[in-house]
């Protein structure tokens, strides 16, 4: 089915301006045809911004919010688009129910760009293994990785694994600060052109997002949070958050991994102590919704239309 | 006016396998929420693809070819989405116009990813100053960055040059053989989708672009170059090459830099050493064409609308 937009764009948002002085200058290449020119490194950047590309669908469906997509650790917004075995992505699935959708890449990933000024972040940049993403996303166990051998019952397309691992980019340990800045930054740029956000955060997105639910509450309409590795800190929630609907949604197979078990006992307290503070947060389980199978990975899955019986897609 | 989209999606084309041994295991923290995790650099990776997001209008102008949008060096595909004054950019423009377009993240750039492996690639990566991108794209001379007056009759939105900054992203000069080889993969890919493409490359762009002229001559319908730092290799070119129009493509103050001087003797070169063996290659100054005050970034710029009296835009 064809979608119509009525407009299409992106912006930067957040950041700060960095001033490096005193680097030396050296002659570089641009190109192989290009003279040598003397690369001059001392003067302004911009660093720590984030990347929004915003897609407004017609119609837009009655009272619906923006929906804001926020990839986890060492990927991009690519994520959202086409799934590993070539289907729609949910972005194309929002936007044909008609919610205006911003796709992030956060500070450090894809189009945001990261620091390599002669300031640069502390620590090196890490990328992810095909075998550690396998195992850690909870395809299959470790030793299916050579035979792409998942989990019995997994609805991750095996076949297109591959094309998920050429979706990886680096990422840091060292830039939660500026990541949770950036995504304040957006989602008023989003709430200036939509209004307040859904936030949709995977895995080490999770982290930014709640600490937007404390510092910009007014800015959410709500946050899905998907297999987050970051939770809320209920002390530290403001009485607007309390009008913010969270649901925590889980794949199958969490006991397989001792990281995933204990991230799902922290998403069972996470729960109970913002509801003992009148949050409305609940868990859930996607095999108990009738979606067996689900890895972390679940956006990219074949049959997961869990997405749509959640407020507000429902 | 809205557009109204067949298809739209992403992929990652080209590049290779890598396979790292021996690398000691360390402990990072994915977020402050989860516990010490070994990571484990050792394994496969995928480094030195390009991604490219598509969109595909409806209607189709009928004939009309694809066409791939090419960033040049320390940007991303996002240059083309919207000016740096907030307009729509040539992206809109050409879907308007129903054209499919396919946007391009080179490697390295954006969500093509960098290797960050512990095999990375030889020498670092440079980032762009906002004072070098002032007086290299020739928005102003340098003593007019400060207060930011440009060049008298310059077109380039200068109310939105902080917004340009934003978009500049790290930039590899080692890694010329892996673009021209996944900008290969890029445009079979498109092939594939939507047939031979009109490749419109900017500035570093222009190196792959002619690379893949003599590498895969049958999979281009065209060549726009907007002010390339690379050129053609006339001897290196095939009999097919001599069906793909060349259209070089300068702006105004290019004497106003010794850098810019040299280049645009080498497209006056290329133009005329194409022709020798019978390609027909053209250059287009933007003042003669009717845009006076153009810059090496007039894609963003304010009433060039130059690109609809280029052959197949025209």
């Amino acid at each position: 089915m064809p979608i119509t937009l009525a407009g299409f764009g992106s912006y930067h948002a957040g950041g700060r301006r960095l001033t490096v002085t005193g680097a030396p200058v050296e002659p570089i290449r641009f190109t192989a045809d290009t003279p040598p020119f003397p690369f001059d490194p001392n003067g302004e950047y911009r660093v720590e911004q984030a990347y929004g590309q915003w897609f407004e669908p017609v119609p837009r469906r009655p009272g619906a919010p923006p929906v804001v997509l926020l990839h986890g650790g060492g990927m991009t917004g690519a994520m959202w688009e086409t799934t590993p075995d070539g289907r729609p992505g949910w972005l194309w699935q929002l936007l044909a129910a008609g919610f205006p959708v911003h796709v992030i890449d956060q500070v450090e990933r894809g189009r945001a760009g990261f620091n390599a000024t002669p300031e640069p972040w502390p620590g090196r940049p890490l990328t992810r293994t095909a075998q550690e993403a396998w195992s850690l996303f909870r395809i299959g166990p470790p030793a299916g990785y050579a035979t792409r051998t998942p989990y019995p019952g997994s609805r991750f397309p095996v076949a297109g694994f591959d094309r998920l691992v050429a979706q990886f980019v680096p990422r840091w340990t060292a830039t939660a600060d500026a990541q949770a800045g950036a995504l304040v930054a957006v989602l008023a740029e989003v709430d200036r052109r939509h209004g307040p956000a859904v936030l949709v955060c995977h895995s080490q997105g999770g982290a930014a997002a709640f600490r937007v639910l404390a510092a910009r509450p007014d800015l959410l309409a709500g946050i899905v949070a998907l297999e987050p590795s970051g939770f809320p800190d209920p002390p530290g929630l403001g009485t607007a958050a309390m009008d913010v609907p969270i649901a925590f949604v889980m794949g199958d197979f969490l006991d397989t991994d001792p990281l995933w078990s204990g991230l799902s006992r922290r998403v069972d307290e996470a729960v109970r102590r913002l509801a003992m503070r009148g949050l409305p947060a609940i868990r859930i389980d996607l095999p108990d919704l009738g979606y067996p199978g689900t890895t972390h990975m679940m956006m990219m899955e074949i049959g997961t239309d869990f997405l749509y019986e959640i407020r507000p897609f429902s």
